[in-house]
């Protein structure tokens, strides 16, 4: 596929595991993947990263080369349906009816209006602010957060650490989408999970430490919070016996809220490193000073 | 509400359930309220349905008498967030998520994207359009049939017996929206089933004799049709015996879908009532011989 998508742009490329340490521009990398011997790799110009997360990649790539997050039309489209749909899910109440009432008729409770409905998304980047997008063409309001401040003309923003406990405040339901980081580590823990209305909801699809375990378990025995859907974990695979599996209010999907998709991924890599030979600074950077 | 809605577009309006038949201009009607005595209404000039459906007001107007269905914000909206989100539900597999997976962690399936799921609108009117535009945004191939022929920048539209069959031919995910009437009764029976592919989703916030009920159970216990979630039905509340409850591929919603909003409706009412005193011919007329 890559291949294909190189000689689709007009460029020529050697492309393949085999190639030549000592002759290779640009890597892509997963850290999956072989993550030493960066020494014989004399020439790099770059190293694209598979995945749009790099707290694992980051610790393993020679500093002095620059590293290029993955932003791709399908992993952010991936992203954008399954946000939207578990959202939607939580926002009407389907879990009763995919479980079954069982006979019982009950037509006389409904969900509010989209627009009478809070939304928080926490991060916007590339990831955040399309899911933003897509929930306020829906009719969401839908709030932002950022660690540095920035506008929408849709999604109101909020920054900083008094404007995160402000938003999740009105969050009814909060998505997840900052990046793992040491400034991000915990970032739902005892305290803001206290701040956000009762039965709040929140999606996870970002990174597992995130979240203050403990404490969300203690948030939904004690009935605050409503349910939790986690897409990441600290630890991946989640152990057969960790709590979350069990637990009523919690939804555990296996890591796939999106996935890098070859078809797209490769037209992506193919650009950056077109733009980049053309002479162009190397599309979405990785500063290793905030960690993404 | 109504009262409210009346003042503030600035009208004079007497409202209420109390007043001289005589006197009254327009009755809101619902076919679970009052059904007889229209001869003591002698200066009607319009009824205004409550419900999106006539087929349970149309029998008991009088013929002479214009009626209006209901066409509005917040119904419209409530089925665009119910639609789109057992859409994204079916896509994207979630029920398997909310049952649990008790510990297996299986994250190499992937739904395709929604550019590559085909999603079939059956009924191209005001609620129809606006779901199958509201796929379209987040992503999805949406086809759309009607039954007289209809073009739409986004949707690709069939019309008529053949065209039904061409699209439902390439529906992976059917939703319907069609008025209830002598002409679309059993649209979805055992011929029309058997054209869809395999593993296609039925999805009926329509009404229940769109679909041949018999024909449907057969179809799923066959492993034809992957899964029905069912909001109608041709008696509701939908008896407690009947086969659907328990079924494990279909999900029973009680005509929740979408419901009149007194907000939105009495804003609608008011303005349907401005335009006709105005001089406009009654918007949202039911045509008596097809039927809405």
């Amino acid at each position: 596929l890559l291949k294909e998508a190189f000689a689709a742009a007009g460029m020529e490329a050697q492309v393949g595991m085999e190639l030549d340490p000592a002759r290779v521009d640009y890597m892509v990398f997963s850290p999956r993947g072989q993550a030493e011997g960066f020494e014989r790799y004399t020439r790099l110009k770059a190293i694209l990263s598979l995945w749009a997360g790099v707290e694992q990649a980051l610790p393993l790539v020679p500093a002095e080369i620059p590293l290029s997050r993955m932003v791709d039309f399908g992993l952010t489209q991936g992203m954008v349906e399954w946000v939207t749909g578990h959202v939607l899910r939580h926002h009407l109440g389907i879990d009763a009816h995919i479980h079954g009432l069982n006979g019982a008729w009950i037509d006389d409770k409904h969900p509010p209006l989209a627009p009478d409905r809070t939304v928080g998304i926490l991060g916007l980047g590339a990831l955040g602010t399309a899911c933003g997008e897509a929930l306020c063409t829906l009719g969401f309001r839908v709030a932002g957060w950022s660690r540095s401040a920035k506008t929408h003309p849709q999604i109101t923003c909020f920054s900083g650490a008094a404007g995160l406990d402000e938003m999740l405040s009105q969050t009814e339901i909060a998505v997840l989408l900052l990046p793992d980081t040491p400034a991000t580590e915990n970032t739902l823990d005892a305290r803001r999970l206290a701040l956000m209305p009762k039965d709040a909801v929140i999606i996870n699809p970002g990174r597992g430490p995130l979240i203050d375990d403990t404490a969300l378990i203690a948030a939904l025995d004690r009935g605050h919070i409503g349910h939790a859907t986690l897409d990441v974990f600290r630890q991946e695979p989640l152990p057969k016996d960790h709590p979350f599996w069990a637990h009523k209010q919690v939804t555990v999907t296996p890591h796939i809220a999106s996935v890098t998709r070859p078809k797209t991924a490769a037209q992506t890599i193919v650009e950056t490193i077109r733009l980049h030979e053309a002479g162009e600074p190397l599309r979405f950077k990785v500063d290793r000073f905030v960690g993404y």
